[in-house]
C-alpha cells in the first residue's frame, strides 16, 4: 500500500458571500497561541468552574453552524436533563455568595500537599536522557490562590464538570484548532476518560436496540464488543488497502431494505481512518473526501476514532534501506498529516475521538471528543451521571506537562519523536517479515500509520484446503504459534460480523510492545509455525 | 434523631453444621493483615495482570455461596462476552512467550520518570502540619523491576484490567474484609472510577426500559438523573428519621399490580444508608436488618451507596456543649460504625458502592464495589468496554499512600481525623441554626453522619398558605435566600418522583464546604430570608 498523501488541507471556506467583508485570519499556529495568550487575561477557573471551548477558540462568524441532529439522537440521550444542583452553581458567581448547596468537600481534607514530577526536557525525550537531564514540574495545593499557576491540587482534586477542567480544555481546544480547524463554527471539545469510554457514550447517544452500526468489515474488536450487548447489529463495509470503500458503503445504504433487515436504515458509521485496527490501513485525503460525500448523501454521523493519528509514518523503503529522516519542522510535520474527517466536516456530522493513550500513556485515562455544540451538550449531560470527568491527578499532570512544561511546540516535538520511534519499530518488524516469512504464503502491505501489521495468509496453500474450514486452519496456525512461543492475533477475532464464516485468513501483529530483537525473534517463530502448518 | 447504635456485629455464621470441624478464625484485623503479608511472597503483578479479590481474601469455606442472579440481569448484561484479546493475555504467562498480540505501548514512551508526593505523616493530618512535617512518597518508573515496590509507573500508566490493578485491589480487599467481612464466601471487590460511574453500570446490569427503581422518597438527585433517561421510573419509599421505612417498602411490593403499573414488580433498591443525601438520615442496625428481611422476602437486589459511611459522628449535645472526644483506638472506631448491608448480606444480594471522594479527594475518581462473584464478573465485562479502569496516576498514588505510606492503621487514623473535623463542622452549623433560625417555622434532626442537614419548613405559617402552591413558596424562599447571598438547595430538587406535587417544605444545607464563620453567616442570612418570606 502506498502511504496516503496529504494534499494541502483541501478545504473550501463555506458561508462567505461576496457582500461580506471578513478578513479571514490565518489558521491558528503554535506561535499564534502564544501571541493570543500574551494578550489575554490569565485564566481564572476555580473548583468545578463551568467552561467550554468557546472560551478558548478563535471567533469564526463566517463559518456555517453545524446541522441539528435531533432526528438522530436516541430516546435515552433526548431524555437527559441538566442537573438542578449543577445548574445552581451559576449563583456562586455572585460576589459574596456563601454556599450551603453542593456537597463539595473542602480541600483542607485532601491529603496531597505537593507533587514533583520528573519529565523529559524538550528534545531530550528518551528514558536515558530523561534520567540524566529530565526537568521537574512542581504542583502545589494552592498554586492558583497563590498566583503561581491557574491550576492546583485544591481545584483538580475536587469535583469537576462533565466538560473536563477549563485548564486542560483550553490546551486541548487550542491543539484541536491548530491541527484540525473544523470548517463549521460551533465545534466543541469535551475532555473524556479515554476513547473506550467516549465510544460507549456516543453509541448510547445515537443507537437504539435493534439498530445496525456501519463499520469496517474487520473492526476494532472492543468497539464491536461495546455495541453488541446494546442489542446493536453490525453492518460491515468492505475494506481495501486504504481502508473503508466508500462505494460499498453507498451500496449498503442505497440498497437497505428495512423490512428484510428488520431495522431502520443505519446512520452511524464507526471508523478508524489512520492505522486502522486491525488492518493498519490509512485512508488518504481523497478517500476521506469520498467517504464524507457518502455520509452527506445518506445523512450519516461519522465517529472517527483516531488513537493512531500521530503515528503516521514515512513510507517503508524495503529491508536495509536507509530510513527516511523525520520531519524537521513543526510545519513539515503538520503538513504531512492526512487531514482528519473533522477538518472536512462542513456539516458538524463528525464525532472525533482523540486519545493520549498511544502517544503519552494509556494509564492517563484521558482523551477528548471534538463534536458539534448540540452533541457536546448531550455528551456532557451523560458524563455528569456516569464518569463525571477524568481523574484530577491525570488532568493536572497532563496540564502541567502539555501547557506549562512543553507547550504546543514541545508537544509537537514529542509527537515527532514518538513517530520516529514507531517508524523504526515498524521497519524492524517488516525487515523481519521479509527475512523470516514464506512469501509464497504470507503477504502484507507496509502500514503507513499505527501499531499494526496485517498479514494475509494464503489458505489455499494448506495441504487440507477445501477439506477443512478456514477457521480451523486459522486455529491451527494460532495454536502452533503459541506452542512456538509467539502470541499473534487471528483475523477472525476482528470480524465485525462474527456469525459469518471467514473466507480469508489474516493475522494481526503489533510492533508496539516487544523490543526490537524480541520482535524479530517472534516473527522468526511465526514463520516457523507457518512452515509447520503448511508442511513446507 | 438519636444516633443509631451498632450492637456488636449481630451476625450469625451460616453454613456450619454440627459435623463440620472448622476452627473459625478471628475476623481480619489491621495487625492480621501485617502478619499475613509477612508470611506471603511479595506481590508480583505486571502490566495488565489478571487479578481478583480471591488472591487477597481469607479462605472461608464454611460460609455459604452467594445466590445466583441470572433472573435479575438485564438483556444487555447477559449479552456481554469476554474479549477474545483480553482472554489471550493468559498465554503471556508462558515463560519465554513474545507478544505481537495486544497493542500495549512500550513504557519507553511514557514521559513520566518519577513522582514525589508530599502527604501528611500519620497523626499530623492538618494542612499546616503537612506543610511542616509532611513526608514524601517517591514513585519511580521501574520500581517493580528494580525490586523497590510491587507497583511502578511503567505498570500503572499502561493499560489495565476491568478489575483495577492488583496492587490497589489488594489493599481495598483487605480493607473491606477488616470493615465488613461479608457473611458469604464468594464476594469480590472491583475498583471503580467512582460511585457515580458504578451506579450507572449497576443500573444497566439490572434494569430494562419501563422498569421501576425502588428508592428513598427524597433521593440523591444524581442517582435519579442517572436512571430516568434509561426509561426507568421511580417507586419512592417513605422515609423517617432513620431513613427508609421497611414496612412501606414491603407494602409497595406486596401490593404491586403489574397491570395497573404497566411494569413488572420492582426488584432493585437504591439506598444511601448512612448520612443519606439529602435528608442526612442514618439507618441503625435494627433498621438495616428489617430492610434486609424485606429484601429477602421480595428477592431484591440492594444497592447500598455509602460515600458517607466513615462520616458517622457522635451525638450533637446542643449549643455550647463540650464536644464528645473522638474514638481513642481503631477498635473503638470500628465498633462504633453501624454495620453495613454487606456485613448482613448472607445471600450476596447487596452491591455496595464505596468511594474515596468524601474521605480523600473526589478528583481521585476512584471507588470500589463489593458484590458477589457472579455480579462482579458482569461488572468487569462492562468496565472493559467503557471506563476500563481508574487512571493509573490515581491508582498508584492511592496505593502508595494507603498501602505503603499509611497502611491500614494509618488510614483508620486519617478517617478518625476526618470524622472529627466533620463532627466539628456539623456542630458549628447546628449551633448557628439554634441561634439564627426561627424555631417556630424551621425544625431539624441533628444528623448522625454525612455532610447534610435537612431543614423542615412549616409552610402552614406562610401568610398565603392555602392560596399558593407549596412549590411557589419554596421558590420564594430559595430566591430570597439567593438575594441574601446564601445558596441552599430546595427539597423538591431531591424528590424521587418529580411529577408529584410536594406536600412538605424542606431545604438541604451542607456543612462540607464553607469555613466555620462563613457557615454561621450563611445560616444567619437564611434565617433572615425565612423571616422576610414569612413576614416575621
Amino acid at each position: 500500500m502506498s502511504p496516503p498523501t496529504a494534499v494541502g488541507n483541501g478545504i473550501t471556506v463555506h458561508g462567505v458571500t461576496d457582500t461580506e467583508t471578513f478578513t479571514l485570519p490565518s489558521p491558528l499556529t503554535v506561535a499564534g497561541v502564544i501571541a493570543r495568550r500574551a494578550k489575554s487575561a490569565p485564566l481564572k477557573a476555580g473548583i468545578a468552574a463551568a467552561t467550554s471551548s468557546d472560551q478558548f477558540k478563535s471567533k469564526t462568524p463566517w463559518k456555517p453552524l453545524a446541522k441539528r441532529w435531533d432526528h438522530r439522537l436516541s430516546a435515552e440521550s433526548k431524555a437527559r436533563k441538566p442537573s438542578a444542583l449543577k445548574n445552581a452553581a451559576k449563583f456562586l458567581a455572585n460576589p459574596g455568595m456563601i454556599s450551603l448547596g453542593g456537597g463539595l468537600p473542602s480541600s483542607d481534607y485532601f491529603p496531597f500537599h505537593q507533587m514533583d514530577i520528573k519529565v523529559p526536557a524538550i528534545g531530550k525525550f528518551t528514558e536515558k536522557e530523561t534520567a540524566e537531564s529530565g526537568e521537574t514540574m512542581t504542583i502545589g495545593k494552592h498554586d492558583a490562590t497563590e498566583g503561581k499557576s491557574p491550576f492546583d491540587l485544591a481545584i483538580a482534586l475536587n469535583y469537576g464538570q462533565g466538560t473536563g477542567s477549563a485548564q486542560l480544555l483550553r490546551w486541548i481546544t487550542e491543539h484541536t484548532e491548530i491541527l484540525h480547524d473544523p470548517p463549521y463554527q460551533d465545534w466543541q471539545c469535551i475532555v473524556s476518560v479515554g476513547s473506550t469510554s467516549s465510544l460507549e457514550i456516543v453509541f448510547r447517544m445515537f443507537l437504539e436496540r435493534g439498530d445496525y452500526l456501519l463499520t469496517e468489515e474487520f473492526a476494532f474488536s472492543s468497539a464491536v464488543e461495546t455495541a453488541l450487548p446494546m442489542g446493536v447489529k453490525m453492518a460491515p463495509v468492505k475494506l481495501d488497502e486504504e481502508g473503508l470503500i466508500p462505494e460499498d458503503l453507498d451500496t449498503i445504504l442505497s440498497c437497505w431494505d428495512e423490512k428484510a433487515q428488520g431495522a431502520r436504515k443505519p446512520f452511524l458509521l464507526y471508523i478508524v481512518p489512520s492505522g486502522q485496527n486491525p488492518t493498519g490501513a490509512t485512508q488518504g485525503t481523497e478517500r476521506r473526501k469520498a467517504v464524507y460525500t457518502v455520509a452527506q448523501k445518506h445523512d450519516l454521523i461519522i465517529i472517527e476514532d483516531e488513537p493512531y493519528y500521530f503515528l503516521q509514518m514515512d513510507p517503508y523503503k524495503g529491508p536495509g534501506a536507509s530510513p527516511v529522516p523525520p520531519p524537521s519542522t513543526h510545519d513539515e510535520f503538520l503538513q504531512a498529516l492526512v487531514p482528519s474527517f473533522v477538518k472536512l466536516d462542513v456539516d458538524g456530522r463528525v464525532v472525533r475521538l482523540d486519545s493520549f493513550s498511544k502517544v503519552l500513556a494509556p494509564g492517563s485515562r484521558v482523551g477528548w471528543a471534538v463534536l458539534s455544540q448540540q452533541l457536546a451538550e448531550r455528551m456532557v449531560r451523560h458524563n455528569e451521571v456516569s464518569v463525571q470527568n477524568p481523574a484530577g491527578f491525570a488532568q493536572i499532570i497532563l496540564f502541567k506537562l502539555l501547557d506549562e512544561q512543553w507547550g504546543h511546540g514541545g508537544y509537537l516535538d514529542w509527537l515527532i519523536h514518538i513517530r520516529t520511534e514507531y517508524t523504526s519499530r515498524r521497519n524492524v518488524l517488516l525487515d523481519a517479515c521479509h527475512k523470516y516469512l514464506p512469501e509464497s504464503i504470507v503477504s502484507w502491505a507496509p502500514p503507513a500509520a499505527g501499531m499494526f501489521l496485517w498479514l494475509h495468509i494464503d489458505g489455499s496453500k494448506h495441504p487440507e484446503f477445501g477439506k477443512r474450514s478456514l477457521h480451523s486452519i486459522e486455529q491451527e496456525i494460532f495454536q502452533t504459534a503459541v506452542e512456538n512461543k509467539v502470541l499473534i492475533s487471528p483475523g477472525s477475532w476482528f470480524s465485525a460480523d462474527r456469525n459469518v464464516e471467514i473466507n480469508q485468513l489474516f493475522f494481526r501483529a503489533t510492533f508496539a510492545a516487544a523490543q526490537a530483537d524480541a520482535m524479530a525473534e517472534a516473527i522468526k517463530r511465526f514463520g516457523a509455525a507457518i512452515a509447520q502448518v503448511f508442511k513446507l
